[in-house]
């Protein structure tokens, strides 16, 4: 397509939105082309904002018809460049931010229904509103949006109760490639009529079709509830914490998160208002959380007895109760400070990785050396989700050392700590997704036989390859 | 292919099990070949039954290879003749049965890798023997096969709290239509790289490739557990009744089904052992389960309080505990034993239907008049996974009505029960599956783009249609 029919298709995007909702000038574009953090950037010519399912269905047609690129984009918060377009200028950008209704809350149904663009808080505000619960909980949560949540599958912190994105959502609406639109928003706790489609769409980011709205799950809000937080001498200990918790809250256990010292340590110094949580300082910190449908009493009790009986058995050394909401709150805010206090500490190379649970505590062992011979002195900052088996094992630079030239040992230390991750049948991606940043390690290290199958999908459902291109596959 | 290269093949394809494990005499393939209750019969020249995943890759080659079509079977339980052949004697049987292996048991990481061909009931066996419990719970227990469950996505009594077949599955190992091996046997609660092939596999009836072996997860098992029945003046008050175990127990409520006065009597009458339960009979029943992992104390407190506050609140008529776990059983087999009873009432037309939970008492007031409308007298038998929006909707023929007239309805009654299921955007397949039994129907009644979408992927996974043709899609 040359530059002048190109500018004439982009006139006929413009019609389908309207001039207001069609962002060309530079300034205006500029927001939606770079991801947050820096690391990914692009060009694009147009930012179509549609306000409707039909406008969206009305773009995807055009798009199929011209062959034009186009990236979709919720909220902006994705780490792995998923949701921006690449600099060739020719991809188009299509904001989902219009389309947040939220459609419809069925309490009785413990459902609600709601469009892509609704922020993630305020389905927590919408659920809270109808005395329900909707757990999905991130750091992004005040600007992510629901449509880029399911996307990518995000996880987050209630996972472990809970589950993914994936689990809350029972049925999606999607614009394919097309501009058909499959209409699969049922409320079914069960159904077997015929392929798993939902969950292709759930996790695909953006690159089979359009998922303007969903169906998701509403859970009773518990009645009482106790956050702890254990200090512990190694991980295999928080391991044997882990399983105890589990046996006695069960689904109750609604939080696990395991802190290394050095994470709490910058979270002590960076985070204005923290506490250190107990006297000593511990190699390993465990933040608990158990929910009751029944009572605070109950929470609290279910927690002393497991600590007890951990505590007993020589698994926890110390431990303390929250015992009032302000304090939980002063809990989680340990754990939810790391991740940004750590550029208090100079550059830093991130993973977001998953091993089997069981398999945390040697994976700690063996990636700690990996760390150190790429570079000496490195500090690892270790923490996350260990009930999912899930931990951000991130790493910054020695003290004193020069940044950039820790920053160019950035796929070095990938590889060696994805290599530990792949001995022990992990994941690269845990939670964040492939996007742009993991695309050629996924396609380099992934069994063949599994890239083989995920391209005939991409092929089957996008064969004009237009859904956002570049990223995943 | 003529019938001397057809025989030529199936020579080509007994060597790679060898003589014994290919059956060729009428008498040998006879079991393999009829759907137990007789519903759906057809004709096979060979059953192979490979005894490693080796010699499944390698018939599925020859299968390639050939055009040979490949109809893969587990226990034969299923109920909608999806493990059988068709009547051509060209489609040859893989059964499974021999790949019966658990490879492992990891209780600390909570997974049971099994092979496709073990009994559930042996899942449960080896799960109870280190101290964990595999809740995939079914009548059919005792013959069918992992690999049929995950196949079908197998519902059962437990799927309220730990999910269908496909939530308590992590990893697959699949072979593909070309022999290739997909394995993906991985353990991991989290893992964002890619798209969601697992979930494509299951539920697909083996259609698209078949399931050699899988990760399933573990739970700790309950320390405490209490059943208890509460009489009901309608659906609605079971519906009240739920929504408060739901708020008390949340997944500590492992169980809640409905049953009806009909039902409960054909129990009371025709399976042995079962005793009155109330001291009254009761329009309906709810058979609630409760379990905790800290006590028995716990789980019968939640129980009295969560039965109590209902009494109170005016939605439960009359309620006993079980209070012992004799008494516990007592009542599990009156819900258990209602299918089994409807074959002493004569003739009866049965639907495996759900609806969004919220939507039962709805159903029920509106499928009655449909079912009188299509056989005046008709009794109908509704109970069901009630927590799970899943009822079976069983028609018994009229007292003394002949037979065979009623079951010359089974298409108009189909089409009055599925046309209210469908007015309620529920699913005229909950737990069975489509396999033959419903195949038109879908075809004919489910929305034509989710057809499509699901025809792409057969074609793209399947694109000389060997696999399990006739069935599903």
């Amino acid at each position: 397509m040359n530059e002048r029919t190109f500018a004439e298709v982009l006139d006929r995007f413009e019609t389908i939105v309207g001039p207001a909702h069609a962002l060309r000038t530079e300034p205006d574009v500029e927001p939606y082309v770079h991801e947050r953090r820096g690391l990914w950037t692009g060009r694009s010519p147009i930012v179509l904002r549609p306000g409707s399912v039909d406008e969206v269905s009305r773009i995807m047609a055009l798009a199929t018809g011209t062959g034009t690129a186009v990236v979709p984009q919720g909220g902006n918060t994705g780490l792995v460049g998923g949701g921006t377009p690449d600099m060739s200028g020719r991809q188009i950008v299509l904001s989902l931010s219009r389309l947040n209704r939220i459609r419809e809350i069925d309490p009785r149904a413990n459902t609600m229904t709601a469009e892509a663009g609704v922020v993630l808080q305020a389905l927590h505000d919408a659920a809270d509103g109808a005395d329900r619960l909707f757990p999905l909980s991130l750091a992004s949560q005040g600007s992510c949006q629901i449509g880029g949540n399911l996307s990518t599958n995000a996880g987050g912190i209630a996972v472990l109760s809970y589950g993914n994105t994936r689990e809350l959502c029972l049925g999606v609406e999607v614009v394919l490639p097309t501009g058909e639109v499959f209409d699969d928003l049922r409320k079914l706790k069960k159904d077997n009529t015929g392929y798993d489609l939902k969950n292709l769409f759930v996790g695909a980011e953006g690159t089979l079709g359009i998922i303007t709205a969903a169906v998701l799950k509403l859970f009773p809000k518990p009645r009482g509830r106790e956050v702890a937080i254990a200090g512990l001498q190694s991980p295999e200990a928080a391991l044997a914490l882990l399983d105890r918790a589990l046996e006695r809250a069960g689904a109750g256990l609604t939080g696990f998160e395991l802190i290394g010292t050095l994470p709490m340590e910058f979270a002590l110094k960076h985070v204005p208002g923290t506490v250190r949580p107990l006297a000593d300082a511990w190699p390993w910190y465990a933040l608990l959380e158990v929910s009751s449908g029944r009572s605070e009493d109950e929470a609290r009790a279910t927690m002393e007895e497991l600590l007890s009986a951990a505590m007993e058995a020589g698994s926890v050394g110390d431990a303390v109760l929250a015992g009032s909401i302000a304090r939980q709150r002063g809990l989680w805010m340990l754990r939810e400070g790391i991740s940004d206090s750590q550029r208090f500490e100079g550059a830093s190379i991130k993973h977001d990785i998953s091993v089997p649970v069981a398999s945390i505590p040697e994976f700690i062992a063996r990636a700690a050396p990996a760390v150190a011979s790429v570079s000496p002195g490195a500090r690892i900052v270790c923490f996350g989700h260990m009930g999912d088996g899930n931990l951000h094992y991130n790493i910054s630079q020695p003290v004193g050392a020069d940044a950039q030239a820790f920053l160019d040992l950035y796929h070095s230390m990938n590889k060696a700590v994805h290599d530990v991750v792949r001995e022990l049948n992990g994941s690269i991606s845990a939670e964040h997704g492939i996007g742009r940043l993991k695309r050629d390690e996924l396609a380099a290290t992934a069994p063949a036989v599994g890239l083989d199958l995920m391209r005939r999908i991409k092929a089957a459902f996008d064969p004009a390859g237009i859904m956002n291109p570049g990223k995943v596959i």
